[in-house]
């Protein structure tokens, strides 16, 4: 790392790369005083800002060896100090304040025309995003979400639902760059992230931020194992889960054993039984949701017998998953428990500040009250679920924390809360999974996260796509959601098999289903979804060719188990993802740079998934300087070149190495019957 | 009007209201410097911008009596000059900036919580500015206009055609304040005139305006007569006009005159046969178009007849009326003739810069070389309309300049001519008319418009509504367009009778066009358009009880002859606008200062037409401190109160000072056959 300064000219270099630049005529900060309009309605964001000054920082004296400050001019008193650390191959920049007023903070870092960005959290419109700007809040990822979509613009007309490409659960102010660096802004406050220019990336900050980190190594893979390094490492995944696949049933009792035992009477292997509807359901115009009181004591009527129907569950080899979210009902049993503690977030008037979820309202566990976070550990997570044999549970939103009208225990502003929530949620329940004693045990699922998350969380699921094959909410967009995160060192992702979102008359298809379930057997964990409206939507279990499907499906996943294993043991020691962008592995084909509809899984098996409709074959880019061998027809070709091959249901585009060391594993998935 | 400077303070008074004020904490002036991003799609922009720095200027001072400087602080050299030049009652602010780097400029302007705003050129969706900001750039307005509107929905999707609240022919950098004074920015650039502050008015200009102008008068009435002499007063309405309704035809020669004679058997009272197919028909996918080559010489197909014809039509005291617009198409005979002479824009390559409109392509007049102007006017107005026996036209678009890849012959940078096109255009048609020694005489109306065209155009249309009752973009949409563009001092608006724009299935129907004429008999001028896809649309003719509505209503135009005379006059005098906001005459009501569905139909008459569907009664805002006559049942009311009446069609919901001057005339209304 080259630090050089002269001439009113600041400039970092890691071997040939520019990593930071500062000249008078083309600065690299910027203040400014801004007002922001943020209004939250069900989970997502009308934010506005109004920006009353923004100067450019055009003068620079250098203070310390590693110290220098910013001026606007040379006849104006500075107003920021920015110390420099350099550590190795990477290098911190740590702004300071000189006056407090500002409260917008810009920092450009040079770019190039060609360069390719990643990361920014989990994105599940653009893989690569340059080009664009990604506002950095966590929210609802929105319906539809593209301008022209039909189903966007009913959700926006009908309650402000429809979404855009940068909305998602978990953004993060990491990106990795195609200029092999990455860079990590420290902060929670909101932020914008401008890719759009082509001399420079311009990183926007609502408040001055505690650091901007840039990493550098010599491979992408080697930044991913730094930044993994840094924001932790998810623990392996539990033994039980490589028994096949996680059926979501919400059911009741009689509806879901009976579903799963015909289910495994057509030869689904499944690893789990995940009922939401555990401790009861609620039936609102957007489908069937959840009674959010966790306890199942007071909720039996779904599932009278749920303790020992657990036990016979186990008795076969299959766990139990359940359903929480931080969050507590208005009209439940729990509610008036936090409340009489002061466990909840409050109001100006010291009163609960009810969140409207859609038709019911709820209080919200202020985890930064430790006494709160231990509670709800303890008496919901631990006491509540895990004692009572549930193995894991989806740990639902985490992106609703209000912005106006709420106190926190900390004394923090909720707007620099917000996107810590998460996180913090995500710490709650990996608390409880370790004081029970079951890390790399049991397993939570989240779809919220923002920088930090990846220590808690051991899986990301991809949130609640539409069910269809649509570009910016169908199953296409989860690759780029494993892609995304998995570039800051998410290394578990999955989603839910056949979409979830069912609104204004777009139903699942079995295609759809299908099409869904062949992905997921190369990703680390199957999981189906019912969708927000089970009883007009396509379900596996419907048709028979779809449970045989779906039963070889399982096959597969559990027969590239031993593959699987290895992945797992590669990410507890590098936080390598699973599923991997291809210019991870091949870092010399341009053609790889940007593509988001294909993945490797780990390096030795190249995944195409279709992810389009009435669709007979599939054209698959192959990447250079690589033999591959086709699973289905066991044809071999050589990298660098788009293939088409029939892609019949249940032959979905999977491609491995033809010299792999696992070529004979692979080869045999042929015939599976 | 008082101007006091002390102690880095300076503050502008005019009795009690302050105009203008600028301290150190609420600096009046910003500088920055932005890049923007422009793209044209028919007439419709996207337009962004990238504001590198917005430098509050904090420190003011004196270097004359009347000259002020502004620095970004008292360290840092001044980069504002401005000087105030205070005439009577009204004073105007003259910046100059100091570093020409600098293309973007705020002005802040005190404001009071409750102030109400009007103006900004013919504004569709609010006559109340407050609350909302406003882009101010010719364009294209939108169909459907608001974002829950389906048919914006599907206008974005087919065309980026949608629109939004502030989309508008005719903007203009110039408002009138409820603290009764005016301001008007004297620029041509892009602007954005932000009312939403509670604090302040910010305006924003794309470049450092000629002057800010700040009038004051003891009425609303007296601001206009200041703004209407400033901008141009319009001639007086042509006499013939007064003869009945123009009908709009556009079936050729033998179906549009007899379709013409069937309208006058049936009493239609007829002053002008508008035929916009007068040299020829395009059909494109959005409907009936023109042929844009504008010589009935070479395109005499559809009316064969044309000279005979309109003299026969005279000969009736009929007038006929055709149609033009600013652009010559590629496959006309003009286009070469006006590319040979050099008299058409040109692209970066010296070629024609060709405008899409939409399935044909254009070459625009390049109005800044005054040679194009004048063989345009002399050409195509005078030789080939006005020497013909045309009697006016619309004078059509105005709005789609394009900003990139385009070279004017005066060498101004076509971002800072496209708000000037429209002022032009007007220019241009006025001459035609006035060197024909038709001023008064020959009428031409536009929907197009900007500062000055006041003084050119003689009549603005409201553009193209959608055949429906919908609130941004139907029916009541064009009575905001005529009090907003009426606080400026244009005295005549009117609009297309049933609406314009059909598109996805909407149709017009007879309801819309019945309430429709029925308002139109209370605006100065009545006009029909058979709309872009005349067959699928209802048309007056094809009713027998609408073609006796639409007759009884050119009667009560007729009948209100000596009245509307008086408002002509009024106009000539003093600039008035015929259709007039109650809040101009009746100021001590609070209740009127935001109503856009009602107007005064000069001071005497209250009109509130009904704007909604399937409606048998309808409730009208009486004013306070007059006595209403409902015109239709010679009930009289108290004003300051909400009566509700029928309102079957046929008797619009009309009213008039019980004590009027003109009472008798009103009351005869009732008895029209």
């Amino acid at each position: 790392m080259q630090l050089d300064f002269s001439s009113q000219v600041l400039n970092i270099r890691h071997k040939q790369q520019l990593l930071f630049s500062h000249q008078a005529d083309a600065p690299a900060f910027f203040l400014g005083k801004g007002t922001e309009k943020m209004e939250i309605y069900r989970g997502n964001f009308d934010i506005e800002d109004y920006i009353e000054s923004r100067i450019a920082l055009t003068h620079i004296a250098q203070l310390d060896n590693h110290l220098f400050s910013f001026a606007p001019n040379a006849a104006s008193p500075a107003l920021l100090e920015v110390q420099v650390i350099v550590d190795g191959d990477d290098v911190t920049l740590q702004p300071r304040v000189l006056d407090e007023s500002y409260n917008r903070f810009w920092v450009r870092l040079p770019a190039e025309r060609k360069e390719h960005v990643w990361g920014c959290g989990e994105q599940m419109s653009y893989f690569d995003l340059r080009g664009r700007h990604f506002p950095l809040w966590t929210s609802e990822p929105g319906v539809g979400r593209h301008p022209h979509s039909e189903i966007k613009w009913k959700a926006d007309v009908m309650g402000k639902a429809g979404g855009d490409y940068y909305h998602t659960n978990y953004p993060q102010p990491t990106f990795v760059s195609s200029r092999k660096y990455s860079c990590h802004v420290e902060t929670t406050a909101y932020a914008d992230f401008d890719f759009r220019n082509e001399a420079f990336h311009e990183l926007q900050v609502w408040a001055i931020p505690q650091a901007v980190q840039l990493r550098t190594a010599d491979s992408y893979l080697g930044i991913i194992e730094k930044l993994s390094a840094q924001f932790g490492r998810q623990p392996k995944l539990p033994e039980w889960v490589y028994n096949g696949a996680i059926l979501g049933l919400k059911g009741g009792e009689v509806n879901t054993f009976s579903r799963l035992e015909n289910a495994l009477d057509h030869g689904i292997k499944v690893s789990g039984l995940w009922s939401e509807d555990w401790c009861g359901l609620r039936v609102t115009s957007f489908g069937k949701r959840l009674f959010w009181d966790w306890d199942w004591q007071h909720h039996q009527d779904r599932y009278p017998n749920l303790p020992a129907k657990i036990k016979a569950l186990n008795d076969k080899g299959i766990e139990f998953m359940a359903y929480v979210n931080p969050y507590l009902c208005e009209d439940g049993k729990l509610y008036p428990v936090a409340k009489e503690l002061g466990y909840m977030a409050l109001d100006k008037d010291g009163q609960v500040a009810l969140v409207d979820f859609g038709e019911f309202y709820c209080g919200c566990i202020d985890f930064t009250n430790p006494d709160a976070m231990a509670w709800f550990r303890d008496t919901v997570l631990r006491k509540n679920m895990l004692d009572m044999g549930i193995k894991g549970w989806m740990a639902d939103f985490g992106e609703y924390l209000p912005t106006d009208n709420i106190y926190l225990h900390n004394g923090v502003d909720a707007k620099l809360m917000h996107n810590a929530w998460p996180t913090l949620w995500a710490q709650c329940n990996a608390e409880a999974v370790a004081m029970n004693g079951q890390t790399g045990d049991a397993l939570f699922f989240m779809r919220a996260g923002y920088t930090g998350v990846q220590k808690h969380c051991p899986l990301l699921w991809a949130g609640d796509q539409c069910v269809d094959f649509s570009r910016h909410d169908g199953l296409v967009t989860v690759i780029s959601g494993a892609l995304s995160s998995g570039m800051l060192g998410n290394a578990y992702h999955h989603s839910d098999i056949g979409g979830y979102t069912s609104l204004f008359g777009n139903r699942r298809t079995k295609e759809l289903f299908d099409r869904w379930v062949e992905m997921a057997a190369f990703t680390p964990v199957m999981r189906t979804h019912e969708g927000n409206r089970p009883d007009e939507n396509f379900q596996f279990d419907q048709d028979g060719g779809t449970l045989a499907h779906f039963a070889r499906m399982t096959r597969v996943y559990c027969h590239l188990n031993p593959y699987l294993r290895s992945l797992v043991d590669e990410a507890a020691e590098k936080g390598y993802p699973v599923q991997r962008a291809l210019m991870l592995h091949f870092e010399h084909d341009p053609e790889t740079y940007a593509m988001q509809d294909q993945y490797l899984y780990g390096s030795e098996l190249l995944v195409a998934p279709v992810h389009k409709g009435d669709v007979s074959e599939w054209t698959t880019y192959l990447p250079a300087g690589e033999k591959w061998t086709h699973v289905w027809s066991g044809q071999t070709f050589t990298g660098g070149q788009r293939v088409t091959l029939p892609a019949p249901i249940g032959q979905p585009p999977v491609f491995y190495r033809a010299n792999s060391q696992w070529a004979s594993l692979f080869a045999e998935l042929k015939d599976l019957a």
